[in-house]
Order: structure tokens, then sequence, then C-alpha cells
């Protein structure tokens, strides 16, 4: 039985709050139950050098965790004096993915940085990071449009991810922390909203794992995107 | 005429929420109207190696602006590879206020880390820092006394700390954002909850000031703090 | 038509040159095509910290590439003062690879870091080094058997791996640079020699991918693979 | 009785070197007893890459201890790889101080860089700091006079420092290490030559203090910085 | 006797394989006995910045060592975060022992880049770098004048350098790793293929030496790079 | 002719002001004309982790240059991040000139570590660095040897350097700024005081220099070297 009496390919409650902060372009703060990060999305009306000139876009991710969001305290990268590999690993792959579900060109030199900030961390912080910073960055491009920097959302639709992963003999949706700490298997997988796959990412981390139990892992992470999807749309709508 | 018809030695409306996250031994959320900063306090059960042996405890502070806390976005110092000057001032002023605070030897060879990690800065997030760590310490200690790892609370008593500048004719209390960076001078008074004083920061943007402009800074300050020591108190009291 | 006429799911011509180097206790120089790695297996006879006085031991990698080793000059890293995000994300995922093959508990307290150094890049280099590296490995480990330091090889089996992708209508195999570089998804497969998948990185960079293309893609990875492995037994018959 | 049956309120013997370094445009090295401070000014005919254009010109410092100027030998910060928290806060201090007498728009676009190293370390570096930046930055100065760049010096008035703390009873002026090592406060002011204020920073390092307490240091800085000021008219006139 | 009798004016074998990898301009990995250090030459179209506009052209390189180039692993620079002192060094020396040979005018605004990358280490690393850079630069140069960059090479003869030093009583030429650890002094002679001197660094590790053994060191010297160059010659020849 | 009317052969007027600075165990600031270097040389009584246990001895130099020591202002080190190329390569240099002249044995698990710091240059930093240094670890070693921590000085002799140079037709000795810049070689020669070989660097900037000259080189160091070696001994007697 899982935490809350979930069920295997349930996702937990999700919470998003847009303009959670004042001055951000697109703020959400997203919480899957314990796991909350906020992100904000950054305008800026210039692109890195050395796309200058192109008449392109670009969007970029930053991740960070407060160094108590953890069960025990973490270093804080600032003052360790550099982003560790997961960190940097961890922001490329919501980069990539936000990346996916953007028209560059119809941006002109425009750019986009998304902040996810981890404020309480219970697993699946990438995951929730992409799921939110999606829904910042549609609001973000909506300022744009209202003030007739654009002419439409370059947006072409909404991307969301979910992790999944083994445990034991169970294939489990949106694992939290203790589950994921336990899982022989974990896979990270952003989809479209129309559920093509953008990233898949599993890692055996125990025993190898066969074709047939990533075939239910997949099936298992597009019931959930398809879930997290309708908590996207729902907030927008608001 | 200040913004939101603020008296010139009024601060503003604040608001402080314990058990904002939920692994920290303590965790406040404080709000200085928009600034909003969240301070967790870590408990751990060692000193640094310089301390070991002398039985004495040590309290640190850390202290670090979300990127986009502020109306343009700042670079992340973990991306950057260093924390700036003004960081590492501001740690440093933090932990010593607290550490003013509390009785060092009573509290055993234990360590208390408290991170200030500013979510949304309209002016103030040094002070507003001091003001919410000493709250959320207040809880680490308690937990402490609670698990019987300490027989008593070792703080003396509250620390609070506000800002107070000259704008033009004024002499303004807690300044926020817009004044702050029209302020000719600006300085942060830190005290303890009885109204000695531990810190008295005073710079001079623009024009020198005068001993008699210094002593009406300071008695605004004092009437600000005497409001913070007493929110301190009330939401320690829920 | 592929270059050299390769068929679509056939992988290059592989060369494994053991003992390429004379100190490491495992070295093997992997190529395929006009990719060339040099994988070193250096044994040391201690663990992490971390990881001291619980009998078991560790399996790590770190990956370079030689400045020169690809069509324009890249800049060292080690002047650069940093590992870049791709480097860090290549060799945790190397080291993953290998520790999925090995053991930890029957090594005893041991290390074995192997190196992976691109001599020459044309696509293909991460797996390319897992390849490699799981005979550097397997070497290093018949030298501690044959010194009498192990009594037994703690290897399961191998470990390759290849990348596959997607470009136009075609689904290719072990992807050289200029296929690469043009590919909608590229998707690296980590398999142990009896199929079983240990790590799954698709990752659409044009075009999103469905389900039907990643069963083809992971299709002809395990052909290749299945290729690659013979190559490695027949590579440490010699 | 203070060490050199000095009275509480009396500075050390003050000497100050000018033209000490024959390659600096303003090269001062400045002496409060044991405490030696070499002062370097050196005019650049451009402003840093933010302020260009603005025809306003810059004035800024850095600030070094040589790493046996102390007791015990400190570690060299180039070899340590960065500049210490209070390295970093000392020169922006050192700076601030600096500008408050220096009519920016006065200079044009000229930037005038002081370093302050530290020769010999015996308390109340930063103070000498100041008092003695401010002699060489005249001579700086009456350099670009002397060779027409500048029609007038856009000094508005010399800058003097002084730390004054309380050491049991005692209010002491211009405390010398093992003074200020036992001081229960600590508090460093600069003014300028009209006497008013352009930083204060008190600090209770054992017990807070009071408002009449503030006020006899500052009587006591007063008086201090007023000989320091004679000391810097003398040097300059000779 | 020194180890596969060598006498002790003479130097180990010389391998020079050039095109040892595909895209470097000029590529050439050289052997000195079990000494193995890859030199790939790059051009690049431009100057480093302080240089533009001067019409000469730039000649530069570096070095670094695969962790398991030596007999037991060294830490990979690029993960220290830092090239340490001896490879500083070191590459600096090979640079300027390149440009030695260059007319800079007559490259024009070109600069050639010679990574050194040791991939064994038996001794005398810095002087094979030499010796191959020099190979692989004239390969770089031919390239240029082939493709109408350049008219004529601007070398203006080969660049060669060998190690010499004392051991015991025997003056040895091209010193091995067993024999350079062992010696009193060490010296590297770099010369032109004319005779003439462009480096000489001799350190005495144990015992001073005498104007006599030093002498003697720059005969066995002369002897040993005369033989290098011919090398050189016969590698282009091929 | 040469600034002063030096003689070719002739080395500038040489000043040993011992005890400088207060603290340190050993303090002399050594001037060769308008070369200025402070050296400190610190006791501590304990060896660098990887010599301990050895009942031997260390000695090691750290090296830097004021920012405006020199004709127009270098970066700081401390504030760039690192030491650059330069500068570890003559604290190097320094340290094994000065291990050249002690009996490591005999000192005890000791450290001394002189601080060569630049106040002023004008040629020859290095050389006034090695031979200041000397007399400043000898008085060091006479503290020890007073306080009854070493029964005898464990150093051989003295050591001293100078640098010689090829400029158009003239070899000359002890060269300042001017003549540096533009010599065609220069070397830097570090002996003992009874005239033998430590250190010998010679560089040729323009062109290649023959035996002869290298001949008349030494000839010249050496008697540059004796009298700074008696310098250094009138110095000690004082």
């Amino acid at each position: 039985m899982r935490p809350n009496d979930r069920l295997a390919d349930q996702i937990r409650p999700i919470k998003m709050t847009r303009h959670y902060t004042a001055y951000a372009e697109g703020s959400v703060l997203v919480e899957f139950g314990n796991t909350k990060v906020l992100c904000n999305a950054t305008v800026e009306e210039n692109v890195p050098r050395w796309l200058k000139g192109q008449g392109k876009g670009w969007v970029t991710a930053e991740y960070g965790m407060l160094p108590r969001s953890t069960h025990s305290r973490m270093r804080r990268e600032a003052s360790s004096g550099k982003q560790g590999g997961r960190t940097l690993e961890i922001q490329r792959l919501i980069a990539r993915s936000l990346r996916a579900v953007v028209d560059l060109e119809a941006m002109g030199e425009m750019m986009i940085t998304v902040d996810c900030d981890v404020i309480q961390a219970d697993g699946g912080t990438r995951t929730a990071s992409i799921s939110g910073a999606s829904v910042a960055m549609a609001d973000a491009f909506e300022t744009l449009v209202k003030s007739g920097k654009l002419k439409h959302n370059p947006m072409k639709g909404h991307v969301a991810a979910v992790s999944v992963g083994i445990l034991g003999q169970d294939i489990l949706c949106d694992l939290e922390y203790v589950e994921d700490s336990a899982a022989d298997t974990d896979m990270n997988v952003v989809m479209t909203e129309d559920g093509r796959m953008i990233e898949v990412q599993g890692t055996a981390e125990g025993e190898p794992f066969s074709r047939q139990e990533l075939n239910v892992l997949l099936d298992v992470a597009e019931k959930g995107i398809a879930d997290i999807v309708k908590a996207q749309k729902l907030a927008l709508e608001n």
C-alpha cells in the first residue's frame, strides 16, 4: 500500500498557484503532494551572444534547491562555488523540455529564463519543475502578447513530466521520496500535451529492466501526464 | 506621502508564518509588506572544527536571493561560482545578530544554521531576515528542549532589526525599495528586545549626516523594533 | 544512403585494442569507425570516505575530450576551470552503467576508476566509452584475481551501449557525427549482455516521437548491442 | 592604563609618508602606531563598463593583508582562490568612504583605484586605510590637475576614520590589537573633515550597548578624527 | 648500466607518427621509448585580443596528462578545477620554444595552438612535447601554404629539446622515469636545428652542480638534439 | 651606457633591512636599486600532511606583487581568483632554491614559509626575492636556535641569485626593467655561496644564444652573486 492510500498509477494531489511572486512575468508555485517548486519565468528582450542576428528566440532554465528543502540540510551551491552534476543535468533537461514546445522562430529575438527553485523536496522535483515551468512560461508569453511585443503565443502546447518506477513487484506513478529511494528502476518521462515523447530517461538502480516492464512504465506515465496536463489547463483558465 | 499612506515612523504590515516548510527544525516565512524571506533553522549535533572540544555551541547563517525575487532578474550566485560581497556581508551580519542573543555555553556542542532565502525583495531584506530568523531559531531551540537534548532554551531574548533612512527632509522607518533607492542615508539597526543595540550600520549614500539626524534615526528605529518584537512574540504564542 | 553504405541497423566497424597503455590495470582503445576513446581502468585499494567500513567496493568513471578530438578545437576543461554539464552528465552515466554489472559486495573495499578520454570524436563517444570501459574493467578485475586480491571476478557480465536515432524517415543505429547532428531524436541505450536495459535516454531534438517509434528504436538498439557484446567477448579472448 | 600610557581618547602617533613608492600617482604609507598600510592610488583614463558614456568618474578601492602582517601567518587570499567576506566588506567600505568626498561629475570619465595593502597589522587597519587613502587620492588628483587633465581637484574635503570601542568600563579611541580583541563593542566611524558622518558601523561583540554609550563613542570618535584630519593636512603641506 | 643497455649519451628510440588524428591541421604522436605524447596543432584565423590589428600572428601551446598516463593515477586537472603550477610552467615553455622558430610577422593575423597531451609518461614529457609539436606545427603551416592562406611557411627551422642529468657519477642524455627520479641534477635544453640555445633550465635536486658539469651536460644535450632533429626531418619527408 | 653609469658586470646598490616588520620570525626588506621586495619568514611547528612522521622539515615560499608595484596597475591575483602561471613558476623557484641550502633532516618536523611580496618592481624581482629570503630564513632559524627548539642552524650556507642578459652586443648583470624588457636573452642564475649552481634558467626572447655567450653570461653571474653574498653576510653581521 502506498502512502496516503494512493493507487499504483495515481499521481499526488497537484496544486498550481499562479502569480505567486509579484515581479516575474510568469510565477507559479507548483505542488505535487509535499514537493513544492517555485517556477519564475523572466522575459528579456535579447538573446545569448551566439544566437544574435538570427531572428530567433531562446528558452533556458535554471534549477536550485534551498539548502533545507530536504530532510537533512544540503550545502548551498553558491557557497561551495559550483553547481553540482545533478543540478546541471536537471536544468539542461528542463530547458530542452520547454524548448520542445516553443516555436523559437516565432518568438523573435527574445529570451525566456525559467528559474525552478525547490522550496520543499519530497521526490519528483525535476518533473514538477517541468510541469510548473510550462505554466509559468505560458504566462510570460501571454504578457508579451498583451503588451503587443508578440502577435501570438509561440507555444505549440503544454509540456508535462512525471516520474515512474519499479518498486519490488509494483510499477508506480509519481514516486515520492520514500518510494524513490527504494525503487529498482526510476524513469522520468516528458511528453507534449498530445501524448508524444520529448524525453525518456530510465535508469536501473538495482536490477536491469525488461522491454515489457518498460512498456508498463510508459503506460503508467502516459496516464499520469494526461492528469497533469488537465491541471495545467485548469490553472491557466482561472 | 509614503506608498500606502504610511506614516514616517510606521513599519509595514508584518506577517510571520511558522512551520512554512516541513523538514527544518524552525521554518518561518516572514513578510514585511512585499518583502518575503523564508528563514529555515537547521540543528546539527556537532560544531565547526575550530570549536570542537570546548563544550560550546555555534550559530551561523546563510543568505541568498532567488534570481527573480527582484524587479529584474539577478544572476544566480551558484552559477556565477561565488557569493558576492553584499551576500557575504549580510550573512555575517545575520549570524552575529543571532549569536548576540544566545548563550553559546548553554547550547553545548550543537550548531544552528539559519538559511534566509529571499522569495520577494522590496527593500529591507537583511533586517527582515534577522527578525524572522530569530523566530525560526526559537522554534529550533524549542525542538531541542522538547526532545530532551537541551534542558533550557539558551536564547536570552529576541533580536529584531529595521532599516531607517533620510529621504529628502524626512526620516523614515522600514524603507521599501522605491524609498531605499532614493534615500540619502540608509541605516540598519539591530536591537535586543529590551532596546539595547547589537549593530548600527549607517551609510550616507548622498550627503553626510549630522549627529542630530543620527539621533532621530535611532529614535525612529527603536519604535519600529518595538513593534517587530511584538509581532515576534505574537507569532510564537500561536 | 548512409556514409560508407552502412545499413540503417548496422553498427560501424569496431576495434578494441587491449593493453594500449602500459601502466593501467586495464587499458583499451575502443574504436567505432572514426570515434576513438582510450579507456584506462585504475585499481585502488581503498574506497571513498562515505563508503569506508561497509566492506563494499565502488566503481566510478571520468570522461574527457582532448581539445582537438573534434572538428574545431574545444576549450580545454582544465583551463576553463570546470567540467561542463555535458561532461558531468556523461561520466555519471558511464559510472552507473559499469556499477550495474558489478557485485560491489564481492569486490571488498576496493575502487575502480575508469578514465574515458576521447582521442577522436565522430559521434557516439559516450556509448563507445561504456562499451570499451566494460572491457578495461574486466581486465582490471582479472589483474586482481591473478594477484590473489580477489577470489573471483565480481562482474556479472558485460555492459554495452549504442546510440540510435530518427533521421527524417529512417531509424538508424550507431549514428556518426553528421547523422547525429541532423537527427530529430537521439537515444542512448545501455544494456547488459543478456539484453536487459540499464539506461534508456531518449531526447527529441526536433519533433516529439511516438510510442511506435520508440519501439523500433529499441529493436534496433538491441541488435546493435548484441554485435558490440560479441566484439567485447572476442577482444577478451585474444 | 592603555599601552604606552595612552589616554582613553587619544589616538596613536600617526605618520604619513607620501611618495612611498615610485610609480603610483599617489602613494602613502600610513602608520597608526604599529599598524602600517601602504595606500597606492592609480589613475586610469576610463571608467567601468556600466558607467561609460555618462560623463562621470568613479573611485574604487581594494584591500589586502600581507600573509605575515599579522601575529600568526594568514593564508594568502590569491592562493586560497578568493577574497574572504571580511576583505570584501572592508574594501567596499573604503571605496564608499572615498566616493563620499569626491564630486564624481567633476572628475569626467576617469577612474581612481586605491589599493590598501596592510604591511603590519596592530588593529584599526580599515580606518587607517581610509585615512591614508584620502591623502593618496588627493595626490593622484593633484597629478591630474598639474598635467592639465583636470581643471580643479574634485575632492570636497578629506575623509578620515577611526575605531572606537568599549573595553570594560572604558570608552577608548583608536584601539590597537590587544584592546580590539578584548572589547565588548567595536565601532568604526568615518567622517568628513567638517565633522559630518559618512559611515557608522558599531557591533556589540559581547554585551549590547546603550544609546548613552553610543553617544560617548561618537564624541570620542569626533575628537580622534579631528586629529587625523590635522595629520592629513600636515602631510599634504610638506 | 642504463635500462635497455643505452649508452650515457644515447637517446631512446624515437617514433613520430604524423596524421595520428583526423581533424587537426597537424597531428603527431611522438614516442621517446615509452613516453608517448599526442601533439595536435590547430589553426585559427584570428589572434588573441591584445594582438589584434598589429598584422602579426601568435603561437601558443597547452599541455595535459591523461590521468593514468603515469604509474599511479593522477587527479584530472579538469576535475580539480585548475591547472597546477607544473602544467602551467610546461605549457609556457613549449609555447616560447615554438615561437622562437616562427617569424610571427610573416604569419599574418593567424594563431596556432598546439595541444600536447601525454598518453604515457616515462620521463621527458616536456621535451618530447616540444620536439613533436615542432613537427605538428610544420604540418599546420604546410596546410596553410597549400590552401593559399600563406605564401611561405614562416618557420625558420626546427626546434627540438632533450633532458639531460647527473645521476651519481654519470651524465646521461634523455632520462627515463627511473633515472629522472633518482638524478641529482635535471636539465632541459631547447635548441634550434642549427645548434643555438632557446632555453636552458637546469635544477639541482640534490647537490649543486659545477661549471664543468654544466659544460658536459650541454655537450651531451647538443648531441642528443642533433639526433632528434634528424628524426624530425625524416618524419616530414615521409 | 647603462642607467646611472653602471658597468656591464656591476650589480645595483643593494640594501637589506632586517626586522622590517615586527611579527615574522625573519623579516627583510631587500632592495636592488628601485626593486624592493619584503621577505617575511614564518616558522610553524608542523609539516605538510604528506611529510608527517618522517622526522624531516620543509621550506616553502610564496610570491606576490602589490597591484601597483609596477608601472601600470596589475590586477590583484586574490581578486582574479587564482595565481597566474608566472607567479606559480617564481614561487616554486624560490622554494627550491631555499631548500637547496637547508639540511631538512636536521630541521626536524618544522616548516618555514617565506613570503616574498614585491613592493616596487624594477626588474629582477625573483632573484631579489631569493637573495633576501635567504637572509630572512637565516634569521628565522636563529630564532629557533635561540629559543632552544633547534640545536644548530641547519643552513649549509647562503643562496643568492641574479639575472643576467644579452642586450644588443652587451652582456649585462642585474638587469633593471628597461634593460630586461629590451633584452634578447634573459637568464636567472641561482648559486650557493661557494659558487656552485642550484638553478640556471636562460631564455632567448629574441635571437637564440650560443655556447660562448652562455659562458660569458655565467661568468658575469658568478661575479654578481659573489657581491650579493657579501651583502647578505654584512646584513647578518649588523
